[in-house]
């Protein structure tokens, strides 16, 4: 990659994107042989710094490390001399110092790991895994891998997106990368939920999920922050879910060969029925199958690629 | 094994629980070299998914998977998107697509395990390290496993289970193991902490500790969980421990064959006196050996027995 | 190592810490490879128990035994059995039957390593990883090897320690390992904060900064514990800052060839200017990366050294 970090999507070109899934797509069979494990970063370290609690994407990046026979550590900022009070900057340069070799940081902060990755504090690799409600560029990749596994190219794909669009970096890492590809991205949300200067976007924007199905190649439901879900965005939750949630009526609407998406963990029954979720168009288990893929791929780039070898197996 | 997956004792035929207690017998070995570890699971990832802390289990689980070169991921559920409202069957789900080859689950709702494992979920082995009161199958095949290496075959060996049976998930899994291995076995308790219908069970009760050291060849000693002593089961502590401790008076009167044995982690004073639990009848800590390598016995025969090779070093 | 453990800076011959120290210097530049990993200690298991939070220590340890290829379990007590009224005995005897091989303890009661090593509960290594008010002694290890990268042999240099020395087990450490090297140390502190007894340390003190900076070779800031800093210690923290404060004019005023040091994680702004702490003087950011170099010492000599080789390459 051009880039010795993955920070936003948007710092991602279309050739950067394609590399990246182009090599999750090889990283991908590692998981369908007897022993999944690739010595590609033997020696290497990945440290896993969360200040936020997401299990979820810290064992996707953990396997995809392990799978490439990294030495992993997990830093959970909580009570730790972070929690004492200990900049990001010395936290940093104390990593920096161990040599870790990629630093995978979830931050409740929008910007903390641009401030890890350009502050010079550290010559190893920074990956975004979520930060505050900007960007969370490998869920954006993954769902990009997952469409171009059923869809082909996306150029010109019809991809809407539904949900609470305002709090969601999954939303926004997702209609950056969605437009470099060439997809033709619409966000679906009651007007509370959209972000001010949505329109400035490369998206198009809309209230109404209905008249957003038919044309659609791919549905991506946001998850639904209960706690959000207030009189200030919306009169309730019954209400928000016979709107913008996806039952089968609505699934049915869509095109025979559309696909179904939730970046998860989700609430069924809210912003996605149970039958939705577990019918043959959802391809939600699949999406976690490829993260590891697509995390697999971003830390081989980052860390292996450019030194070693242009096959992740090339040095195996 | 027959099973793919490890839930509950009353799954062990006697065949099954022979062939872990010899597997066990095997590995137990790899404790001994100096480069304490096998490559029979190397790219094989086990999940250790744990709903309630359990430092002892959790870490024997690791120890044993490592072991055996297995990539272990440890997924506590306290603060993770478990605690957000996802679903059992989502946790799996996504465990499952990530590519975990076994997941090792300790839940408080008995039945989770076997939830996890025959819903269809996962394709991986479920092992149970512990659900509600319910079973706790490790912890019975590591106590049967310590019993055989002292007492030799247990057909028609005594064995007493002593204290808080109601709610004890390893005298449950033990009573039923032990009476496939053919043991006698006897729990003693006071009334009000015997389970209902401990007279379906395939083993004798009684009230009096006393009246069954004499016969036994070994006594089992349950942990006293103090929160749940108060009145409306035992008068006080002190009572408690007067009549269903073992202290070194009650030891002496045991045969000179018998073990003392405990699960642990014990409240000296309590339920066993240090003298006892420090005796050279004492078998308490190799308990603790054991079940590391019952552990590598039961992930090796659930992931790697069947497709490889009958010797856990064959495909060393 | 003459003992097989490391709890006292205090039990540190001069050949001992010597040995450690060459031994660091050797395995320093493992970082430096492609590959940064031996196989040293494949097949042994270090646990880190931590009865307190130290995430910066614990990921120290943890690099370092990875590097090494050993196993490595992580031992939060929190919540733990231990939590639930485990003796230490019990927790030891646990880990020893484990077959842990090391056991990096932090715990905040000063003797709790002393206790676990010398109490026959573990045949495994005992590594002191902080007790209490006591000592720290791997940090004590990596400031020394510190110093002696930049000065050289100690002996006859002049080492100044400024701070909050009576609850400070790096001051205590410290100051022992470098008196058994020769160095002149000097401890700077308001008088409440100097420990009672501190004539009979080998050591000279002084509540003057700016009286001993001409001479020093080294200068090392303590942490400032926040929270100790009440009225009972000292007026305020500008106060504190003012007078205890390692700023640009004060270390202008230290002899050219002299460095600043941190054991981290410093208050920038406390009792260290980020001005300070970032100059070309300070070797804080070098001291982590010492760090796990000595601990890699520290877990080969006690756990390979003997009974291999004598370099740690020896047997790669």
């Amino acid at each position: 990659m051009k880039s010795s970090h993955l920070l936003s999507a948007a710092d991602l070109d279309r050739d950067d994107a394609l590399r990246i899934l182009d090599t999750a797509e090889e990283l991908l069979s590692v998981a369908q042989r007897p022993i999944k494990k690739l010595p590609t970063l033997r020696g290497r370290t990945v440290v896993n710094l969360f200040f936020e609690d997401s299990t979820r994407t810290r064992i996707s990046f953990e396997a995809a490390a392990k799978r490439l026979s990294a030495d992993v550590i997990n830093f959970s900022a909580k009570g730790s001399s972070v929690s004492k009070g200990e900049s990001l900057k010395d936290t940093a340069l104390t990593l920096q110092a161990m040599g870790a070799d990629a630093v995978v940081i979830r931050h409740p902060a929008s910007g903390a790991p641009h401030r890890l990755a350009t502050s010079r504090w550290m010559s190893g690799a920074v990956v975004n895994a979520g930060d505050g409600m900007h960007e969370h560029p490998t869920q954006a990749l993954l769902d990009a891998f997952t469409m171009c596994r059923h869809l082909g190219d996306l150029e010109g794909k019809s991809i809407t997106i539904v949900g609470d669009v305002l709090h969601s970096r999954v939303a926004r890492s997702n209609a950056l990368l969605l437009h470099t590809l060439g997809a033709d991205v619409t966000l679906v949300a009651p007007p509370t939920l959209l972000p001010v200067g949505v329109e400035t976007w490369p998206v198009a924007h809309s209230y109404d999920l209905d008249a957003n199905l038919e044309k659609a190649d791919a549905v991506m439901m946001l998850r639904v922050q209960r706690e959000r879900m207030n009189a200030s965005y919306f009169p309730s939750a019954r209400e928000y879910s016979r709107r913008f949630g996806l039952d089968t009526a609505r699934m049915n609407r869509m095109p025979e060969h559309a696909i179904v998406m939730h970046p998860g963990p989700m609430n069924r029954g809210m912003e996605i029925t149970a039958d939705v979720a577990d019918s043959p168009r959802s391809v939600i288990v699949e999406q976690v199958t490829n993260g590891v893929a697509v995390r697999m791929a971003v830390l081989y780039l980052l860390l292996g690629g450019a030194a070693d070898a242009d096959s992740p197996e090339g040095n195996a």
